[in-house]
């Protein structure tokens, strides 16, 4: 089984070290693939980033459409182009955000989100009340870090998250913590020892999701609001995208 | 690593059926071990079906920790007695009501469920509610078949089964179809074949993601209120469930 | 008119505690039956405990069913087994908590509730949502006492109990308070006294309910998912079940 | 107790009716006292009706004030000025929408409502939302019939509801009518033989409510939103309002 | 155009302010008709002034219609009978509560309300879920001054005002804030500067939004449940409403 | 005052169209600046388009920058990319979807909405839940014509959106049409008068709510989650925007 990991951003450091993750918690036979578009943000913590990467994304898939790809997985926490990359292929398609509720909400009744940036809380408080989980989550926490400082070798940022964690763990009447940025991928092991409660994390549990909707031969519907778009014309810098669709 | 699949139900020829079902779609590692109370009712069809399984639940799985299980799974589409069963272990706890509405979101945007009996679909109705998925599903449609005519070698039941989904695809505006009893969990592919659409089967999908969360050490949460329950005295005929609990 | 109680766990001096309360409130025609099950848990403080004891309150019913009962109660906090206990009879079926909220809505726009501990919160929180009633309660509070120190005659328990309902009012913008546990039956007149807003218990508002369905002959409806159980076989501890429906 | 039933409109004979109805349900000791205001519509079948009537309501609370009262029912099932009402008085006072509301769930998992005019389904269904029932209630019927067609001594009116009621039962997958208007407070056991599931009606369950309320020696509120007005100065044709509050 | 901003209170001084307050934001051929009730409390600080002031409301607008009026505005943050208002014109009716919610929502994500009294934050609470705002609302706050201190010449009402916004910058994690008081008209523009985040006041929006709606030609909608109200006889105090509607 | 009407797709006879009809509404001191990107999709059907069109969405706001604009509007119906836009700037930006549910819900109480292609229902779904008008929105409908079939000179498609816009009037109860797409903006007129109830139309609501907030001074809040993104950089094809943000 193949399965296409996309970081959505364009700092490779930050696709190996998710692909690294990702293929550690693989099935032996699954083979990850960890890709970043071409084009696009190092980070992303706007919108902005969001709506720009989100284009990558779906090229990721076209990509991998060629290849013959079992799942794909958007390895970002706000989950760009999620909907659109489904549209793209029959193949299944997880966003590691929605990948850490489902499974926190396997695990515990309530959690909490801590993720990089307050500005970023937002998307998730969005994601989580488009998914049916807002009730589930009770705070959506910042340990205030850019995401690129998750690069450095240094502890500083790891810090940070751990306290951030610990006060989650003892104000906010939980079970869990969903780790809320790709780049916390390699994090959670320790996280999870320093805090002492479950400590979800994206990508990881996305990779088990994708290998499952494969095992189950469930792909993304193409009967109604997600079949293949209807081929057009695009133009400008997008012009290669003609035609796409079915 | 082992699951251990609770049929809530005493048909023991139900429970070969789910368990037929689970270890076709397990790992190459995963043993399923399928049981069934040793107490309660043939099949579940009511709330008090339901309370009266759910004790049969809890008690497979104190008998599955004296095992050393990795896993458990309640294979009734009402999930009876989950959250007490998470209370009893560390390990994950799937429903296969909740398996399935996990698995359905993430291969469409919109689905509908085909149950057995009306008077049921109340239940499921409870769940999408809780669970957060009630914007999620379209509609709950029941076949109008008792459970155990599922274990009829006839196709009958198969056969209203089939008619129901496709009036759920012909009139739903949906993308896949949520099977709304354990008793077909042997039934997907053919259903799939006939009616078109992505069919979502809790049983296959809770072993998936019970092998998922084994997978990332993902066990119930003993942080908070899924803690073991704390130890007291049982009477009469509950007596030997006195101490339970830690 | 003849109301059974049922205190759904087997400690008998609780029962007589809200036996009393029950008959101290109740009509002058109406006479209180106060029984707990013959086996089960000492108190309900857990998913667990709730599970096992719903099976109590369902047998429950259907002794009060064999000497002409006019409405039941159900008076543990988490409204264990309500739904089933509603299949099983003609009569009106209340839960205590619900009855608390309906009667915390009438009287105010917002309410807390105080109930015994942290980890039962979440029970609460769970029947709010499904009934209805989560955006009129601003917040679930513990006193973090085990259920059976109510039984103490000491006032260490009550004081705890104060204590928290004056940080409800003092705190939580609130115009009344929901005691959520039917062991403080008999402590609702001082609580209000010393706390000086609306205090409102659970027991001796589900008496208030019954009696009023009664007066109103509005019985629980056999019409749709409320209709007596299918009958069926049960096995092995539960064989006595058999049958039981119509 | 004396419990003041006030008809918000000022058709006499739908408050004898009224009257009637509620001193038939009401308990041996309970004297209904209903009045209407001295000024208002005549029916009320829109909002502008509602607001003019809501004033008539808070009047008659004060009138009740004068008397002792101890419960008001505010008996049109738009519920018009009720939480203005429950300002003016320490005794509760209950709408008759709520109260079908609130005893149709004790009931039944899911009800329909039956009222008068299509164009007063939008005031239903803002309470339902308001009071947290929406998700409790199937679908909001209309008979298409007048209000005051109910003061009519022919069956026509009847008929028509009974009708519409029969349609509910056989399509909305219900377990309960509720019955939308003050005026069917005498209706209820005719409909409901005709129709075969329980017929809920406003006027009859807030007597039962208010009884209910004053035995539990529970008031509305005065800690909070529902504390008596701010006295002040009203102008004009209210000038006789000034200085209400405390 | 000519647009009637009806302050439902009596203080002609505020009529005045609010007037003022209009036409300096109105566009060149808008002419602003401040008014208030002959009738009615002097400011409306509970559900009881409430309930007198839109009788007022509804008088103005059929005042109004005798000028052949282009637009409505309900100058009074509980948008006091503004389903009413709707009814009795084919003009647009707006409330300036849902004015400040609209655009407070098309500028930032989330906001918070600072109001005068503690009292009347469930108006504003009951406002936000009724109109599908309640998730973009993070908190609602009182700065806790009467209504009336507000006309004051002094500052002492500003400050308290002031302090409340920036608590709520500091703490709300909002991009905005909207004034939840009629009588604050005025002080949008320091209170933005003192603050130093965008300030969203009713009475201002709705003018826009007055005008907006002119323009577009799109007024009340006569079709369905807002069509005017069925003529009829009133009573009393209130028989020159009789008639009314059509 | 200069607002840029940013029709996300690339056919400039949709975005001519677009820019007259909002022109046509546009105050007299309001310049209107109808654009389109370079790069996209002719016409935008699917959440692959949308994904696409929002970038260009983006780059025409930046280029808005460059020339003072003081107002946005986003001109298709699922609002691609606004928050996005949002963050690129002080002026307001304007979806048109939310300006149409902004104005329909101010002069009714229910509404429907007519759309082009069916698949295209759920992004419109998702936006009614996101913004919080879920419940004042009926149905969705569709005409299935294909968004460019709207440029054609023929009255087909106009005559199937009216066939639709007639089944929602008498099917569903509501007091307005919401036209489901930018490219129906010339329409409104001509639809309203054919089906008789109010057509609120997104592209020319938007011109008003933007000429709104410039008048109120009110821009897209700086403070909080929309504030200027970081800057940062981007890689190969989008490389000219690293740095962009503040």
């Amino acid at each position: 089984m193949q399965i296409r990991v996309i970081n959505p951003n364009t700092t490779l450091s930050m696709t190996d070290k998710i692909g690294e993750a990702a293929q550690r918690i693989a099935a032996p036979g699954t083979r990850i693939v960890a890709t970043s578009p071409a084009s696009g943000p190092v980070s992303i913590e706007s919108h902005f980033d969001e709506v720009v990467s989100a284009v990558g994304v779906a090229e990721e898939v076209l990509a991998g459409e060629r290849e013959q790809t079992d799942a794909y997985i958007v390895a970002c926490f706000g989950d760009p182009g999620l909907l659109a990359a489904r549209e793209l292929t029959r193949a299944p398609v997880i966003g590691i955000a929605e990948a850490a509720f489902h499974m926190a909400t396997l695990i515990s009744t309530r959690f909490s989100i801590v993720t990089t940036l307050g500005r970023t809380g937002i998307i998730a408080e969005h994601l989580l009340q488009a998914y049916g989980f807002a009730h589930h989550c009770r705070r959506v926490r910042a340990a205030e870090i850019p995401v690129l400082d998750l690069e450095d070798s240094g502890r500083a940022a790891l810090e940070r998250i751990i306290a951030e964690c610990r006060r989650a763990r003892d104000e906010d009447n939980i079970g869990a913590i969903v780790l809320g940025c790709g780049g916390m991928a390699d994090l959670r092991g320790e996280i999870s020892r320093e805090v002492g409660l479950p400590v979800v994390e994206g990508v990881t549990a996305a990779v088990k999701l994708a290998e499952s909707l494969v095992s189950l031969d469930l792909g993304t519907s193409k009967f109604g609001d997600l079949a293949f778009p209807r081929p057009k014309t695009f133009t400008g810098r997008f012009e290669h995208l003609s035609g796409i669709g079915g």
